[in-house]
């Protein structure tokens, strides 16, 4: 019984000696120094190379190092009978909150703008509305899209959400559903998107969709860089139809050195660093459902592969 | 009886008409339509012309519409025996919150650092410090710095203050005076200024002051232009002791053309819109005060003159 950790992303030692203090019974492994493949139970992963986990005969579970599964579903090889276990908050809420919550400040008091006058040497004061009157849609209702509801409530905005199935969260005006997702742009100004990238969410933020939202609304993108199709962003920027840009993640990644994305004045980058996997709280977790798995109980935050997350 | 109005920076009508409806038994006046000097027995203002207040025999109260009276204090002649009233909060708070955590969150965040390598179009991650791990140093713990505070402490920051007098504030470590100052400055990496502008805190944050501050460390000025010596926090950020800064409030206002600070890459300007004052809970609190006065309660939020704030 091992636990078999392989990721080029994450602090194998790190894990390790995070694993081993949580369960001392069960040996880690580092990929490439897998051991003998029937004796790996659990595997930790991100990005695993192709083969290595059909190879597993005895394993119980893969976890994946991350909160967004649509790597290991979709670039991977997971064997159909493994469950596919996500990390859930694992510290990334905070952090998430933080990064979305410095673009709603940023659009809603209007620093992008002030920047330009800043360059140009004006002291111009532009009118801001309050919070109250400020309405933040929330794509996405997850773990991290609540934990942002609940800073972005606290602080008096307007808070309106986005989820597949219908929902109820205290505070938020929420819409579900293709059906519902007119209704829920038409009222948006700033649009954060927190969805899982699924065949259903990709392209989501198209020429379309974001045309929908009222003129001079601004979209923050922390999920995936495949929820947007970039030229409809910068065809809309550039017809001031939106404001303005605070984006987290890029198809591809690392965003090339020469996609207009860079230089564009109104996009503001950051190379998807909004929330990264913290060792211990995701340590904490793979270990409880672990001990979960090994007493025959069902697998916590097990990924419901026809859903895509 | 009545209650003149005076500011050359407010909506006179809108003021009028809020006042009117609150305390419908006292006529408002418009400055420089003031009718009979000796039936005035209130005013609100800001920056009120030399010569107005002495000339009204009757005044029982002077509001100040603004949280700073160090204007109304230095610049103007108030006679000695009419109480100053500063509004406190008065929807100022929720806005100074907004104003502040944007810069916090920027610095903490390092997005002006990944600004600098956006332009270069590299994608560079760097390494963030949790929010617990960030100090935030309060000079203030007003009305104003409490409100900060506790947003900060909602989101997991070290929260560090220093005040005039001793005080206790949930969650924050509290210094005091000249002796409290090093120690205070000696450990914030991030030090936001919600002080009043007195004899005392003129020039606060100067060469010295700000030399205390850790090696890379960012300022936010909010309060007013004259705690800043400019040239100090320009060569503190030319030898990189400090990293950036953010603010609001400069000395003169507007800041003038050919001041370096609109051009420098690591300072942020905006135009003294911080927190601006909202009529309706203004009018709540004068109104509220004046019916104190009428019962010959004691003014609540009377400046003390003598300390300056
Ligand atoms: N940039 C970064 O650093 C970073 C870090 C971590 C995570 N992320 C991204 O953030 C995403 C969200 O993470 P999470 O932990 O909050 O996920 P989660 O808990 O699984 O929540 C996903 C939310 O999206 C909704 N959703 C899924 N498919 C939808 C559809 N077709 N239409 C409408 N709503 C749909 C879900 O609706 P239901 O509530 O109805 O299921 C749910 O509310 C991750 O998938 C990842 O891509 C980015
Ligand atoms: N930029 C903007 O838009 C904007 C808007 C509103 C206000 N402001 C500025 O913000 C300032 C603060 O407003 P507020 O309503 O929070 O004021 P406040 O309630 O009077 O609080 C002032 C705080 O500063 C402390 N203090 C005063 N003198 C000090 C000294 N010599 N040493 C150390 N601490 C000292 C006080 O200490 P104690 O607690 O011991 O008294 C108190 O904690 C205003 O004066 C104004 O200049 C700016």
């Amino acid at each position: 019984m091992t636990l078999l950790f392989c990721s080029a992303f994450d602090d194998a030692a790190g894990y390790e000696r995070a694993m081993a203090a949580r369960l001392p019974d069960m040996p880690v492994r580092v990929y490439p120094d897998t051991g003998p493949p029937e004796a790996v139970t659990y595997a930790m992963v991100w990005r695993p190379p192709l083969g290595l986990l059909p190879s597993l005969p005895n394993l119980r579970a893969v976890f994946n190092l991350g909160a967004g599964v649509d790597g290991i579903l979709s670039d991977s090889d997971v064997p159909d009978d493994v469950p596919v276990i996500r990390l859930a908050d694992a510290g990334m809420a905070p952090q998430m909150v933080e990064w979305v919550l410095h673009g709603v400040l940023r659009f809603h008091r209007r620093f992008d703008e002030y920047e330009v006058e800043q360059a140009a040497r004006r002291w111009t004061r532009l009118a801001v509305a309050p919070a109250g009157r400020t309405r933040v849609g929330l794509m996405g209702l997850g773990v991290l899209g609540q934990a942002v509801a609940r800073q972005l409530t606290a602080l008096g905005y307007a808070v309106r959400g986005w989820s597949r199935r219908p929902k109820t969260v205290d505070g938020v005006a929420c819409f579900n559903g293709r059906d519902g997702l007119d209704a829920f742009l038409a009222e948006t100004d700033i649009l954060v998107c927190l969805l899982p990238l699924t065949r259903e969410t990709r392209a989501i933020l198209n020429r379309d969709t974001l045309g929908r939202l009222p003129r001079g609304a601004c979209l923050i993108n922390a999920a995936r860089g495949g929820h947007l199709v970039d030229a409809d962003l910068i065809a809309l920027l550039d017809k001031d139809h939106l404001r303005g840009a605070q984006l987290d993640v890029f198809d591809p990644e690392p965003l090339p050195a020469d996609h207009p994305f860079w230089s564009h004045p109104r996009i503001r980058v950051t190379p998807h660093v909004a929330a990264v996997t913290l060792i211990e709280p995701a340590c904490d977790q793979i270990a409880d459902i672990i001990r979960r798995l090994e007493r025959g109980e069902a697998p916590a935050q097990a990924v419901d592969r026809t859903a895509g997350y």
